[in-house]
């Protein structure tokens, strides 16, 4: 380490708020260039390069072929798609020195299909699986967390190219695999869970979350094994009940309830029901715009009072369209809305597309807005009262729903998305009439997987997960040295002989060591092997007089004396054991 | 090779002039995106991480450590060193979505030397060496020759950083013997020349070009060993001569002759005298632009009239200045520019910059323009009758000129430049004031050295040197597989199965294998393997039922018959040995 491109830090950065982004900026692994940019110091590319090389094997185990893409690409087939103005401001776009279009591929679906286009034409071509482990690039409205969520970073994509749906399904299904296999060799608690496709279209959809209470996905799970993303938790409906016994609808004076808290305290008080929020109906006006649009269209959500609405939802759901909060502007503009006291009313009257959560079923009973300041309805009844124009998965999920498998109630925990499986179909394939001649001369549509793993992105995954007060704790199979050897007083020369002739001996073993022969307290060096993280740690100290060193596991804490005599065979057998 | 993602093309591609692009792309290793844009197919893929590994270890072999910076870099660094500007329209510029300027890295000086700024302090941490393989881009005006000159490339840079000159030395000559390593390794024919530094600033510099007549740089060498990049070449300067014993200069009416040529035969024809083009001072009038300026400036070169003017050398020696051709309305705005008649004294009177090539010593006598249509001037004699404002290297370099080192004259050849490595010096530790403590406590400025290898156009430089008729012939050190097998005929169960295995077997021996399984025709499949480029085709074809097999070695072309008994050993050993 004396000549190791190192230098810990003791402090934490001051732009960090997770302990991935702290340990790894002050173990020397990564350097921040710009925002959601980063260097790979010496420590951080040999841990990037063992997670790149597993992921690697595997892909090519389920018959994979490795290819690689640009970076840089050309407008036109982006433009194809419609995803050159789909994807906003989040890509990076530039002009060369011709002024022609380019970006920097966030994802390379188009390249793909067009590629398996020029090259394959006969049935016989097929089915494929491409894939490369590239460098992407997205321009973030908030990067954060250091490599986490980045604005360049590393990515493993694959692409199958199937005949038939049932071909579809079975490279789905070996990318499952390959990907469970994956990241079990990286040692990752992880589960996967039910999820939307994005942006990118398709049906069948698998996200694989590393468990972290700091990720940014939510999902969650029920006893009978449903997993799934928040959002795409689908809710069950109730029901739909008879509309013919129910109360008529009447309008309430219903001074200074523009809550549903308020509400509900006026309304237990001045009449002789029991009302909850469960039991009122909370419309909440939006904008959406087409990709490439200019024009914001209203749109009304209408979710039962004691439930927020998910705004990362809505979103999954109108993909691609862009969703916004309204302003006082849009209110002022569209007097109908009667800000607190909005019902369905005035809102069908005024053409307001007005969509509801699953549970507002037919025949269900609402206290909801009757368009007029301080003026609620009570038993507005949904199918005879107002009928919705659809329903959208917008409400929030809670811990204690019930799971949509009916094994029993839903918990809730956070997840760092680290790959996304799904059945692309034929999307890409027909925008760039991707066809396979079959065997009685007619053209085969091709239908297509798509599947993700974020390289870089896992290493900031494992060390969420594998880390303790004390620094990083890798797990074997991607740590930047198999061994760590402490020389803990340089001074001594005979201390320095024998860690360096320990080191030599492991590396003949076909170890990999970092050897720390620096010249500082034995303090420093024990608490930069603490955080550096590797798995096993060995001091060459004051016990090396009485022939003996010491062991610690990273992971447990153990300490144990070995003896000199035969001790790099020991550790040896300690780390491949 | 049913399954493997790969066709070969029949027909060269139209933008293809060099063999390489042809081959590769004919032979399935890259496809083009867009202009100096390519991706990288299987095979290609293959070979590209060969070579890259080769650098790899003798980068690792020097105690080089390996980093990665990204590819999208913040304007900032380079503003600091004024390259953001001095780059011109060569790189490509960006903007994310807040406004803030980045670029695509064409290479990361400012990077290294803030990364180590910000890591190391103290005298004890030097020297250092880091390096990077990594995507680097180009916004060439002309991109060509496919992978040869593209404008996404691969490259490996490294950075020395040494506490003194010596240091630098070591640290400069360690490069050079990996390199040579490195180039031997990849089976290259290259030579190491003398260079200029470029835009990059800095003393000692060489080239390492490999061979090829269809390279880009011209190159001398002499009997003596001295070799020399044409833009790197230094002209001897004869020895001055007394200006005393020289005859008066003299005005002579010289009608139409406004090239060289011409002047020679008016004066031969009529005057006593004999003269040649070499008599001649041929006077280029030129206009240069420093980086981020507005203002075009005058610049007249004076050179023997038997030469041409080297623009390529001329750029060398003024970078990081601009240059470009006078065109016609410059003339109009300096009418005492009379075309095809310049000679220094009105340069020299309107206050133009007047550099000359160093043949144009004190007392040599010429015949050059008088400032006067029709008029030139004989016996003008430097030093007496005008003053050059200094010397420039602008003149052709020729075959049969003397070489610098006396040993006789130089012979000219073509290459590609695979490599360059060259002394930086203080230039970028001074921009971000890269210092150690010393031991004394006095900061001691940091010197670096600057070394890349093209690792990209390495692929296309070894297919240059390695191809014939039929296709590319690769060093076993970078093929893609070790060995072809063509299964001659599919419909034949038996040829089949015996393919399969051997193809087997050899992969147990640690062979990596292409199995041509396809149901096409022999023709097609010995002509697919002679493009692809494996260096050792076997071929189980009808001589399986006398138990043999043919072995056809790619570089001699040799064809050898083996005995299926023990075949995969014998293979294996043809193949190792």
């Amino acid at each position: 380490m004396s000549s190791l491109f190192l230098r810990t830090l003791r402090e934490d950065p001051a732009d960090a708020e997770v302990p991935s982004h702290k340990l790894l900026v002050r173990a020397g692994y990564v350097r921040r260039i710009a925002p959601g940019v980063y260097s790979w110091l010496p420590l951080g590319l040999k841990v990037l390069r063992r997670i790149e090389q597993i992921v690697r094997e595997e892909m090519d185990a389920i018959g994979a072929q490795e290819i690689q893409f640009p970076a840089l690409l050309p407008r036109e087939p982006y433009e194809a798609t419609n995803r050159w103005t789909e994807y906003g401001p989040n890509i990076f776009r530039l002009k060369d020195r011709k002024g022609a279009d380019y970006l920097l591929g966030p994802t390379h679906e188009e390249l793909f299909t067009l590629t398996v286009k020029g090259e394959f034409s006969s049935y016989k071509d097929y089915p494929v699986i491409l894939y490369q482990i590239q460098t992407k690039y997205r321009d973030e409205e908030r990067p954060r967390a250091g490599i986490l969520r980045g604005r360049e970073f590393l990515m493993k994509d694959s692409y199958s190219f199937d005949l038939t749906d049932e071909g579809l399904s079975e490279s789905y299904a070996k990318h499952r695999a390959a990907y469970i296999k994956t990241f079990d060799r990286l040692g990752l608690r992880y589960v996967v869970v039910a999820a939307t496709s994005g942006a990118m279209g398709g049906s069948a959809s698998e996200e694989f979350l590393a468990e972290s209470e700091t990720g940014e996905d939510t999902f969650v799970r029920g006893p009978g094994g449903y997993a799934a993303n928040v959002e795409a938790v689908t809710t069950p409906a109730p029901p739909a009940q008879s509309v013919e016994d129910k109360p008529a609808a009447v309008v309430h004076h219903t001074p200074d309830t523009p809550t549903i808290e308020s509400l509900v305290d006026f309304l237990n008080a001045n009449t002789d029901r029991k009302f909850t929020a469960a039991d009122t109906l909370k419309n909440v006006l939006l904008k959406t715009r087409q990709p490439g649009s200019d024009e914001w269209e209203l749109l009304a959500i209408g979710v039962p009072g004691d439930r927020e609405v998910d705004m990362k939802r809505v979103e999954a759901g109108l993909e691609p369209a862009e969703v916004a909060l309204l302003e006082d502007k849009d209110f002022a503009a569209n007097p109908f809305l009667v800000k607190g006291y909005i019902g369905p009313k005035a809102l069908q009257d005024n053409g307001v597309r007005y969509v509801v959560d699953p549970r507002i079923v037919t025949g269900t009973a609402w206290v909801t807005g009757a368009d007029r300041a301080d003026h609620h309805v009570v038993d507005l009844v949904c199918g005879r009262d107002f009928t919705p124009d659809g329903t959208i998965e917008a409400a929030e999920v809670r811990a204690g729903d019930p799971s949509p498998d009916g094994t029993g109630v839903l918990e809730a925990a956070r997840g760092i998305e680290i790959g996304h499986i799904f059945q692309l179909g034929r999307k890409y394939a027909d925008a760039f009439k991707l066809d396979a001649l079959g065997p009685d001369s007619k053209p085969v549509r091709i239908t297509m997987g798509s599947y993700g793993i974020g390289v870089s992105r896992l290493v900031a995954a494992i060390a969420e997960q594998s880390h303790d007060d004390s620094g990083l704790v890798w797990p074997r199979a991607v740590a930047p040295f198999d061994v760590h050897v402490v020389v803990a007083h340089k001074s001594n020369p005979e201390l320095l002989a024998a860690g360096e002739s320990l080191a030599a001996e492991l590396e003949a073993l076909g170890l990999s060591v970092v050897l720390d022969d620096r010249k500082t307290s034995p303090g420093v060096k024990f608490a930069d092997a603490e955080l550096i993280g590797v798995p096993t740690i060995v001091v060459v100290g004051r016990g090396l007089a009485e022939g003996t060193l010491e062991v610690k596991d990273r992971v447990t804490g153990e300490r144990t004396e070995i003896a000199v005599e035969g001790a790099a065979e020991t550790v040896a057998a300690l780390v491949q054991g």
